[in-house]
């Protein structure tokens, strides 16, 4: 027997239990072609509260009934496929369930447990980690002596924004929730300083920690944390942004409010700002070089991460709307089993 | 006797006759090192409503009582530095007066009336034909068979945007004020559509003008052309930001209606959208590869130019004031005198 995830109803705000619907389901053989995976680790991140819209993104949303989407890593038990062979370890497409019947089109690379831990494939080593990689690379771009700033920094793509800032000689401020990731963002991760965003002077204590501006906001989350910022950038800074976390559970309602965006544009015209979204999948040719550059990271330890594992597919529900709230301490996954 | 005007008081909202001040003052004779200059052309650029106030921007302001600035192209009539000679036709930052005690660091370059007409250095050959160019080759990016957008499209930097979509093979589709100011995008500049911003149904025309919707938006207007705009940008947009005129007359309050920064921060992230805001000088080392590839485009007749020219200093005020309103045609010169 299998178990997996659907969405059962779309959100209205926060996601709820309600939400989602734990099934179970009988396992299926693979046809020609199709190779069965049992899931080691899912992945959770907030880019899934937008699949849970219709809202218009970059992705085509979920479907009602249909099992939620998510990055994996899963093991091969049997395959009909001569590329994968039974204990492969690959990094899949698997979604939010227990086992798995994919093509090989849903599966992304065999991982080589020998070169680095496998669930890192689903933070450091993988998506998140070359989110953070990509974005500085090809539109963050610190340079020695300049202030680079990142919010949720002890999460899987903070983190490794900041880690990366200090290797290429920038200073690097994080911004986190609580004294204790705050903490580790400072004494393990090596950030030259780490600033609560839920300090009662929070705006006041970041315009402190960074005396000649901001020159790289690396943007994962909006709201607040952008307010503050975006007075501090100076002439030339670049802003990557990969998500909004802060928004994600808004209703697109900002009534009675003054109509800011007149004054960002200001801001953006007088200070020569470069203002741009992406999604790590458009770098993707660059995807080899990190891997060889991460992974030399990781061997040597100058790249430091954090898992905060969760146990079993039912607390998927749980941990994915506490990662909205930032709950989560460090890279979330969600483990269901280890390999054969 | 020579005339000048001064800025006699800050603008609150639009700029009155009453914020500037004509006065005569005595010819001086240049001491060692200066050279007098005799301006034959001011240039009237939007740029000058931001020197006229005290908000941060990336140049300082004008002082009050202190002569407005302005680029020219003057003559010089008497010289005390051997690097000019009585006759010498240059482009300088000469100010709004008729004649200037200049040192050599307000001189930009000599001129040669036979390669252009000298008025040209302040329009489709200088400064505002450098802004279209440089941020169309550092921002835009236009491609072949992409859409670009850019409104004030009849005049000095929105017509050579244009164009020079058109030469590197993209759709342009140009907004201006009323039916002439269209005519003559279309049928002069070659655009492929103009759409009057005065009508009623702008917003609908243009999304009809760009089924492909806008891969370039160069944006020097702001106001309600980007609101029409913005729904309208693709996946991977760009969009170069050098001035918003629509708004220099703003007092900066927008109380009552929507925040609309969540939405275009959303907006940026799940398009992918570049916003970027430059100054021209910021891509200097550029502007000699422009001289040459304009003079080419001039000379040959692939780049057409109009001059929208009113005669005398003390037209001046009436003239800047009626260029953020849109009235004139073309770009807007002050004729102050012939060479010799």
């Amino acid at each position: 027997m299998a178990q997996r995830i659907l969405l059962a109803a779309r959100p209205k705000g926060e996601p709820t239990p309600a939400d989602f619907r734990l099934e179970d389901v009988e396992l299926a053989e693979p046809s020609q072609g199709q190779v069965l995976l049992r899931v080691l680790y899912l992945s959770l991140d907030p880019y899934m509260r937008g699949r849970m819209s219709t809202a218009k993104s970059y992705a085509k949303p979920v479907e009602i009934g249909e099992v939620m989407e998510g990055g994996t890593v899963a093991q091969v038990i049997a395959s009909r496929d001569p590329a994968y062979q039974a204990g492969d370890i690959v990094l899949a497409y698997a979604g939010w369930q227990t086992h798995a019947l994919a093509s090989p089109k849903q599966i992304v690379r065999k991982l080589d447990p020998t070169q680095a831990p496998v669930s890192t494939a689903l933070g450091v080593y993988g998506m998140p980690g070359f989110t953070a990689w990509s974005g500085l690379r090809e539109i963050g771009k610190p340079k020695a002596g300049e202030t680079l700033v990142v919010a949720a920094a002890s999460g899987a793509v903070g983190s490794v924004v900041g880690q990366i800032a200090k290797l290429h000689g920038a200073r690097a401020v994080g911004i986190a929730g609580g004294p204790d990731k705050c903490a580790y963002v400072r004494d393990e991760l090596g950030f030259d300083v780490a600033i609560d965003h839920r300090a009662p002077d929070f705006a006041g204590q970041l315009k402190q920690a960074c005396p000649d501006g901001i020159d790289v906001y690396f943007e994962n989350v909006g709201g607040a944390v952008w307010d503050a910022v975006w007075p501090l950038l100076n002439t030339y800074a670049r802003v990557p942004l990969c998500g909004l976390i802060a928004s994600y559970n808004d209703d697109g309602s900002n009534k009675g409010e003054n109509d800011r965006l007149p004054a960002l544009m200001r801001s953006v015209l007088t200070r020569s700002i470069t203002l741009r979204g992406f999604i790590q999948s458009e770098f993707v040719r660059s995807y080899p070089e990190f891997l060889k550059e991460m992974g030399g990271w990781l061997r040597d330890g100058s790249m430091r991460y954090r898992e905060d594992i969760v146990e079993g597919l039912a607390s998927a529900p749980d941990a994915f709307i506490g990662l909205l709230k930032g709950r989560n301490f460090g890279k979330l996954l969600v483990h269901l089993g280890d390999p054969d």
